[in-house]
């Protein structure tokens, strides 16, 4: 009786090099089934994510895929060689989504370490990566960098020299991607459900977006299975029992689109994503959590060339457990309060 | 920091007035994917929902979406402008399905007050609406009359004039809408599963379906999701563990689509929905329920016009936890027993 | 009140006769949304499950279908007929998968009884069928032998003249499928997630496919209604609680899928299953079990007329609550160990 070696044992720190290029696996074509499932799960209901008519109306090819799933999916397939030994998802930025996703394309992801620091424990070092998904054109769908800390394979193995990254603190709006042929003039604000647009949001207003959600094993376990996404901590309960949690871990990403679905409620008409400037998982979350969020305008931009459209810096912070009309969020010594779980830095794109 | 008002807190009683029409948000491209999830979430097996050869072959232009699917989405779009302080679904009514709807089509929904009148506690009242369903060429889908119990603002405020309304109180056989191009020459019994047409149907004939369904949350959550349907009472644990209920209440009509499915096991022919006489949601209903189902025969009619198909109208009664053989129903002073959940009183399309 | 007889009984032992063929309803049209599901199910990673572009790219028309999804649906459409008063479903065997299924075709399922065979106790039988499953065109898309053990309607009656069967233990390789115009050399193994190939794979080898999946009550209820299985032991807790195991059991077809998904880290590009040689389901499953699996390379062998895919014969082994590291399997007496819960011999397609 032979044992074999041919499972995927993930990259541990000390194989990472800065400059090394990943190809991640597996392509993965995105349908309608998954539109369909992505509403089930988050229920969203921004207009040009729910209605091809209404897509087409403002100048897309048909109804665009929800950037979030869009980012899930590219996610999921860097998971197997960045992140199957990583001890904690540090955060995210320089996110930029590119061009729309359509139901019948094929996403392919590819990153790049950009950045390397063994922690001081020698145990464990944190890696950059700058993670892109493409279509079956080539054409970049999203692009953004992720730090996670990660298991050294041998805590006496030699560390490499840091290299260290300056991310830049928010994705400049000249850098965002508006749709080809978008025209809003088509863009219906009664069908939309809010009759708020660009010109409404102050900077410093803050929104509780009111509803919560709370989250099944199923729910986040289908989710994430979606995002072909491998992660062992969300799905092994056998494992985690012995774990310190005791309990499967939530995938952070269903956080993310909770908290976007949830925004609908004050946020009716920020149609799009177009960049994330930063992520933060401050907090774990476990099924049987009720999700809350609440939004603060933190910058609104005009579009360079552009009477249709303008772009709002959104800070989203979601909660556990604690409904959002008090903007939960740091204590008095800036750390994150306990029923903090994303705090979520991002450029929207809304009607004029 | 500033406290924004951009969020929708739902119309009151007094928001309401007789005439007055409200444009729903937001429009809904239902696909493919839809159709998988309600199949996996009901587990129907009606032949023309199920196979689009079948469909084609009796003059389907493609596999139609199951009008209960149609329904739902058309409801979800009312809940954020009727019934968001609902406090009780009192009933539907006058409900006729129109144009077959097929995977591509975009459903959008409005609605007008057509009856109002206070309680008399003074703290709240029954709204009246006429919600309407339209594809994209603005051809109805689904029409119908609904009735809540809302809350008013302020119980110090004055009432309006009572609008009373009296309902038909079964659709005309004459007003039911027979797919346009439908042959039923090309229905296969064999295949449907089924051996009993039309004329096998006596009026007050009780069949029992025998199977029973018991209901998870995370499948309630996504159906009523999938609808797009905000009602808060379904999903969020926490708010609901210090209500009256001390758990999330299940959306009445997933109980009417499990009830239908559940239906196939004696009515294996009765392909499609053709009008909504009366429904009421007679008990609450929680995860972890399980759901029977048994059906009465009401009435028979021939569909004028038509050697192919009849129409049989049928009430369906769904319980918890209590198979049907006995057909549970009401008690002795009409109340509905504790058991029952929904009494559906509707017509179907049979082949003769 | 007359009570109806309407309702599907199901067939008992005596009903089936060896020569029989059982016209199955409910025809089944798959769809994008199938597919979509069954990802969100299994989490599966399989190359040309899940890229239309690879798939294409291979010679595939379109992306192909999961074959274990095409067999659940053909298995699903079987079970009114045969098992739906079955004490238990024995195992599978001379299983071949014909021409690929595609988004779009709609399958209809036929069996024939090759088998009878009453119990000693004068109480059950077993029943040996061959089902057929075929696409619109009514080419072959799987075909497999089952055994069930059935409950007599009364154990007075006669015993019919038993019909024993010899199985082959397993499929020939000159009997497999191989996909019309397929062509391997665009196979990308590098995209693939995996780099072992045909020749890397040694007869004897034994591989722990490492991760665990824990499995809730709405996953295996939501996929067995997508498949339309309509056994009732895994739907209705009421009728389960008073049961022998006083819980809903889990379609051992789930296991399968998880298994196989589980697979895919150490079995990457067995991009295909060509046959399932033999089946058993050793153990039940219910929900809260974290299943794992092994496998053991059975055999190897070229195909004949191809330079570019070669067979391997594999078993998997899937367990609960047990990590696989150990090959859990049988004990000294050739006994399943408790905790294992499928036996599966099939063969797998893989690239030179």
């Amino acid at each position: 009786m032979t044992s074999s070696n041919k499972t995927q044992p993930g990259n541990y720190f000390e194989d990472f090099a800065v400059g090394q290029v990943l190809t991640h696996a597996t392509p993965r074509t995105v349908t309608e089934g998954d539109v369909a499932l992505y509403t089930a799960l988050y229920g969203g209901r921004f207009l040009l994510t729910s209605s091809a008519e209404a897509a087409r109306a403002v100048g897309f090819a048909a109804q665009p895929i929800d950037d979030m799933l869009t980012f899930h999916v590219v996610f999921g397939k860097t998971v197997p060689d960045i992140s199957l030994n990583a001890v904690a998802n540090l955060g995210y930025g320089e996110g930029i989504f590119g061009v729309p996703v359509y139901a019948g394309d094929t996403l392919t992801a590819d990153s790049e370490v950009i950045g390397l620091k063994e922690n001081s424990n020698g145990k464990t070092g944190v890696v950059y990566v700058r993670s892109t998904g493409t279509n079956q054109r080539g054409e970049t769908v999203v692009s953004y960098v992720r730090w996670v800390m990660v298991n050294k394979r041998d805590a006496t193995n030699v560390a490499p020299k840091p290299v260290l990254l300056s991310l830049a603190p928010t994705v400049d709006v000249t850098d965002l991607h508006v749709p080809e042929g978008l025209d809003l003039s088509g863009y219906d604000v009664k069908r939309a459900g809010s009759v708020h647009r660009f010109g409404d949001y102050r900077v410093g207003e803050r929104i509780d977006h009111v509803d919560g959600m709370t989250v099944e094993e199923a729910e986040h376990m289908m989710a994430t299975r979606l995002y072909q996404n491998t992660a062992k901590v969300h799905f092994n309960q056998f494992a985690q029992s012995s774990g310190r949690f005791g309990r499967r871990l939530m995938y952070g990403g269903h956080v993310i689109s909770i908290a976007r679905a949830l925004s609908f409620n004050g946020l009716g008409n920020a149609f799009k994503l177009a960049a994330i400037n930063a992520g933060t998982h401050a907090n774990p979350v476990f099924a049987g959590d009720t999700v809350f969020a609440w939004s603060e305008i933190l910058d609104t931009a005009e579009v360079p060339g552009r009477r249709d459209v303008g772009a709002i810096r959104v800070r989203t912070v979601a909660t556990k457990d604690q409904p959002a009309a008090e903007h939960p969020y740091k204590d008095a010594d800036g750390k994150y309060l306990p029923s903090v779980l994303l705090d979520f830095d991002y450029w929207v794109l809304m009607p004029l």
